[in-house]
């Protein structure tokens, strides 16, 4: 590196009174130009129509693009891809210079070859930096507090990129390189993300909802109708729905904690972390988190759904016809000290677990997550965790009691569906009890400091030659 | 830009030994000094007194105010501007020095001229930067997690300002630099600021918690004593309020979206998005978020109050009068199906709006919105949103059902106050309805996009002249 | 400093295709590398097998110890202590180079001086820097959006400190200056922490359930059975429960704004606010957000426990049994006019003092906190939060009504639970109407401006001498 490269990009990261220079007058391009103003950066936009600057933030000047483009070295162009090759014939007075391509497209996979690339290659002589697409004009005009503030940046040349950094970090943002040109196609698809991580745990919610919404409306409804001849349909709205969102809930919280014992139980079997889980393994743990909100809001909906049984009509009809049979027939009501302690445990251990679960939802918000430290977010996220799953799956074993063993609870051989979402909660419950006797315990926790089992069978504990010192 | 100075600001950059003097021995100061300490920095107090120096951090010194002064380039003063006067008496020892004013007022428009600027009449032979004022002591202490981290600057010689830049991010801070000494003014409002973005949403939501709560207690309470000598004043604490609430709650909601749905027409009529709003609509749109949030936590009232009904002591007399009523004249109390199906989908929706009500506050928490991208943010506050307005819309018609057309419900020709929540809700569905429509949905989105109806009437689906490129 | 190391770390802020060299192939150095090849580094791996690289990400070269330290000027030590021997036998390839010391310890005190320290010591040659110990792998991952982002960062040489403040700034990290490698001991201890603001006031928590718990287990449950010979020990699982959370919560509600008004009654005691507070008012003081948490999250299972009231079978069979013998013994239930006020008087206050209390569970947030000023921050928690308590203090105190004075409510000379839990709050609602008074309030303020009230007894308002102009 040449010493006037370094005093140039000392001189671009001191000198604020800096010209940076902006091609296209649209909302970006105005906003981006007020920061840059309020940053104390002079800011000369180039434009086909330079008297026309009604809506420009004051402050700024107006040139036709040739002009502009010698003021600065920075030029940000602010125009859609279809408007380009007015840039070609700039070539001459782009010469040397740092465009920034903030462009997006409208959706994915229109263009062969990304925005940026595609600058690059109609100004050659340019040097282009991929940046800013991730921010929306809002950020900037809002000051950024609400909105994300992450400049992602990429590019060939590191002194232009460092020249962006400087420019990001002037206005209060912070900047993140992600490599080369070649990273900016990956960069224009950020903006057309819609919650890709949580794409697959809304499938499987929307899945499951589907799966036994119909099962129990056949076992409820259907059967009441073909067997009773009698309506109940108006249970769809309320009493079906009560009983789906919780099992929902239920094996979708155990879903989130099942690859996590998987993955204890791939190491033990493998004798090792060194060696990577399949695929499909990874996918699901990196979107336990949105499994177990997802999780979070059905058991929301299901204590919503618990809270306004009283309240129903049909609940009250039902309530005032027992009381007045029982009182026109003269019959007792004997107080069952069993089903006092069965109905108040299970409420109770619903409540606890629902109150753990929110507590696990508060401490996965960004904000909160960020300020523990790996061992805490571990032991609230783990130990909390499987506490949660205990409590949940203790209350529905509370709620169906005996009736597990009652043939009138198969209806048409179909168990009731609380019983079907038992299963994933109780295997995981069980994998995690092995996982915690002493002997397991203190095998993974060896494996996961780094501890290897040699390959050759017979010496399990002896340490292996292969075994470079590693930090966790 | 001279390379000694390049060197200069270079040096402060990263000789981190470097020494900051302090003025003034305070909160402020003495946070600020252990805080500089702590970051490796040598600090000197500069005090009237300096043999007085029992609670300064551990390892800084204290001089007289001329000593202290020459140790170091940078000074910040930790001092009210009512004792500034001193500052004029050291001119010769501050000759040059970057002078930190960190003060604020107590209360605004106290003083013609900004302290910042008054200190630089003060002294000026020395180079005066407006920073750390909107950082509380409280953030230096505790590391900042906690608390606000942007240093806001201002100043008119950017190389000092970079000095300071330079130190509160050794400071763990970021910084953000808003011009010149003038906004200094500005700078010194904010610590002063109390809600400026709540006062409408909150004005709004009192007025109308007054009107419907005055208008409610006429039709209810006022009423029934004057036609049927009835006191019945207890209903207040918990049935007016719950039927106060949800109306202010689903007025409010709908005033959330209603300007959203305004400016899209505004643009339709317009044909641009390129000319401004008018100022009321902007300032409406600017406190979207707050309204919604207000909105909510009336909502969020309207369900605490709704599930406490079944243990209110009126509902449990009322419940127990009408059992035994009906088992004494021996009436039976047939099941309406139409009945049930209505109160259970008047409780589904009400739950599901809720529940997405909630979804839509989580994402408005900072940390959340900073994780999403425009797309995913404008996907679930504007779609999520009108579905949420749409689902308590529903619960409210579900809750009045036939109501709307008996005469009995309208006392002394009031209506029930819910048909009256319910006026702004379908006037913004409505013009919703329209703006989805295929074709003006295309329009629209081709308007935002930066598509201009020429202003000549006739050809309105011909791009204008002057139409520069634009980005979104 | 010499003009060569000014150019020496403008360099490597600049140059970003430094190479920089790890030690250890584990999981931190492999996330390390992964992360520094997309910011654009060349990341060159030592290790005792260069050619077992399977699992090092794509594009990093590998090479032996030696090799590898001689192509980068940064060296990341990601190894364990107990291996860091290999070290000194490098020492003559590592002479001048930066070794960050990453690692991280199983426990506490296990070894006499710090990680980085010793590496110091094995290698005196290079210049060691504590950095990057607080990041977990998965951050570097993750991108950090999900964690902490923060690096701290020791050690005793500028230079190198800044060469790893500009890799960790790269990586899209904010770094904090921690000082000179003495406090490596500390940055080492801060990832084995478990909660350590929330020790106390968990433990307050602890022991404030059970000793409430024995206490209302002693007067209802054991007091029945020994004088009635009834068992009602099914209640322990609700209603004693609902009893003893909602007395912690308003106990530890009240702690948390204990110590306030107490250190507001001691600086007008000392009539200054520049004498430091007893320590164990200084540590209560600082761990009153962890106390207003866990009385949030005491008060929500209180809700929760209270909303799930009418749906308990106990509570059913109750009321059938009310409504069945008042009915076969044809009474009449009269409606008692202040029991409906009572009723819901006490509901009311009730809710609304949960609403308020998760308002200001809602600000404590970090994000939230963030984004208010000090005035606006003070204005909730402050303000708020003795409303809260006032409602939860009146809620409470309607509940008891006129139980009071009765003495049937006192069981073997013991008042019921609510009444010992209104004792706390009453003494901080009695102090703070103190505070409030104009006379006292207006000293107080004064007094939090930094006047001080001379020692000399009889002129209380003459400013000292010894004041220092200050600010807040």
């Amino acid at each position: 590196m040449k010493p006037d490269s370094v005093a140039m990009s000392t001189l671009s990261s001191v000198c604020k009174q800096d010209v940076v220079c902006i091609f296209g007058t649209g909302d970006f391009g105005r906003s981006l130009g007020l920061r840059l103003l309020q940053a104390g950066y002079e800011v000369v936009y180039g434009s086909r129509d330079p008297k026309n600057s009604a809506l420009l933030p004051k402050g700024a000047k107006v040139m036709t693009h040739e002009e502009a483009a010698q003021t600065a070295r920075v030029i940000f162009v602010a125009v859609h891809r279809e408007h380009y090759d007015f840039l070609t014939s700039l070539s001459p007075a782009l010469e040397g210079k740092v465009l920034v391509d903030i462009s997006n497209n409208l959706s994915r996979g229109l263009y062969p070859q990304s925005n940026a690339e595609y600058l690059s290659t109609l100004v050659p002589g340019a040097v282009v930096v991929k940046a800013f697409n991730t921010i929306s004009a809002w950020a900037l005009q809002s000051g950024g507090l609400d909105a994300n503030r992450q400049v992602l940046i990429c590019g060939n040349n590191p002194d232009a990129k460092q020249a962006v950094v400087d420019i990001a970090h002037s206005l209060g943002l912070t900047a993140l390189d992600r490599g080369s040109l070649k990273a900016a196609s990956e960069l224009e698809d950020i903006p057309l993300q819609l919650f890709p991580m949580w794409r697959l745990p809304f499938r499987i919610a929307v899945g499951l909802l589907a799966v036994l919404f119909i099962y129990v409306l056949i076992r409820d409804v259907i059967y009441t109708w073909v067997m009773e001849k009698k309506d109940i349909s108006f249970r769809i709205m309320v009493s079906l729905a009560n009983k789906v969102f919780p099992m929902v809930a239920l094996v979708m919280l155990a879903l989130c904690y099942l690859p996590g014992v998987m993955a204890a139980f791939l190491q033990l079997y493998n004798g090792t972390k060194y060696r990577r889980f399949p695929d499909w393994l990874d996918r699901w743990m990196l979107c336990r988190k949105q499994l177990g909100l997802l999780a979070l809001a059905f058991a929301f909906l299901h204590v919503l759904y618990t809270f306004a049984i009283p309240i129903r009509y049909y609940v009250f009809h039902r309530r005032f016809t027992f009381t007045s049979t029982m009182i026109k027939e003269n019959k007792t009501y004997e107080f069952d000290n069993v089903m006092a302690w069965r109905s108040d445990s299970y409420l109770a251990m619903g409540m606890l677990g629902f109150a753990l679960f929110v507590l696990l939802g508060i401490t996965s918000l960004p904000s909160v997550s960020n300020s523990l430290n790996w061992r805490e977010f571990s032991c609230i996220q783990s130990k909390l965790g499987h506490l949660t799953l205990l409590l949940c799956t203790a209350h529905t074993f509370l709620y169906g009691w005996d009736k597990f063993l009652k043939p009138s609870a198969y209806k048409w051989w179909m168990p009731p569906g609380y019983m079907l979402s038992l299963v994933v909660p109780c295997v995981v419950l069980i994998l995690k009890l092995f996982l915690i006797t002493p002997c397991m315990d203190r095998t993974i926790t060896r494996i996961r400091q780094g501890w290897e089992r040699s390959a050759k069978a017979g010496t399990p504990h002896k340490k292996g030659k292969s075994n470079q010192p590693l930090i966790l």
